[in-house]
């Protein structure tokens, strides 16, 4: 799975993950298949099979981190962004089969040392993102916290988390204020 | 898995649960076979075939929630209760053989209608239990809060889930109050 530094590589490979990514959240994990990706993404099938020999890679890749949209390019103000990077992070994780690929992708890296790297490069990436984007609204004066950034990501992400693929229940709009809130001290702006 | 209400019949269901859940955290999950729990608990392994003709059923059994020992009795004041609980549970998620269990049960809800029963009960149990504690907590002066049962426990158990099986790091005590803080004010006792 190494790709080039080329940028039309890259972009093919972005466009790729796009497309499977968009699969998976509208029809699940058997949707990711070589030949759907292909064409949703407008590129060969043998393309897709250059990058992800398997398909479970490709959807390894597409659950992990950096090239996850999620938390990507930080707003500001930073609250009302991160409200919405959390509603549409439980939207995708409402969708069964969704929760069911990052379960069992959290499960299998317990076990195997290639998946644990990729979980550990996802998890790093969302800890950092999410970090840049409060350490961004601290500088402008939204928020003071002394959070450490793994802790910032726990308190915001592991309860949705567990709403969606545990307690099978609805992440409201008002559940994400009361994490919002649960971080630090809010000024309003 | 029917089992008769005779008490003796049920300290010996208890006894081997517990068994199987010392085995589980100690030794991870090979090591709860019928020969291994019927010798820990002190019963014949009949018993424990009559019981649970799988062991993954048993397994199941332990993980799931009416016979879990967390969150059972809460004490006053509460604060320091709820620590040693949420405590003891990151404790155990800290054994990757516990983890695992715990995320492939849940994945495996996802589609089988029985695991899915066992999770939602388990899950209505310890919200339940939890909410019945900082309901005394607040009756007591201890805690002033307006969070739905589901949300409490959501922002208790969800992060540290995240932080033991995710982000595969420490829960440290002062992560603990953390979390306590963030379902409400405390009031010194």
């Amino acid at each position: 799975m190494s790709y080039s530094t080329d940028p039309r590589a890259a972009r093919s490979r972005e466009a790729m993950l796009t497309a499977a990514r968009e699969l998976l959240v509208g029809e699940g994990p058997d949707a990711v298949t070589h030949q759907r990706v292909a064409q949703q993404a407008g590129v060969g099938r043998a393309t897709v099979y250059r990058h992800w020999p398997r398909p479970e890679q490709l959807l390894l890749d597409v659950m992990s981190g950096a090239d996850l949209p999620l938390f990507k390019n930080p707003e500001t103000p930073v609250r009302p962004w991160l409200h919405r990077q959390l509603r549409q992070m439980a939207d995708e994780l409402a969708v069964p089969a969704v929760a069911a690929v990052a379960l069992t992708l959290h499960q299998s890296a317990i076990w195997d040392p290639q998946i644990a790297h990729q979980r550990d490069e996802s998890i790093k990436t969302i800890t950092e993102r999410i970090h840049t984007a409060v350490r961004s609204a601290a500088a402008n004066g939204e928020i003071e916290t002394d959070l450490a950034p793994a802790d910032l990501s726990a308190m915001l992400i592991g309860p949705i988390v567990y709403r969606t693929t545990m307690q099978m229940g609805v992440v409201s709009d008002d559940f994400i204020d009361r994490l919002i809130d649960s971080v630090g001290t809010w000024h309003r702006k």
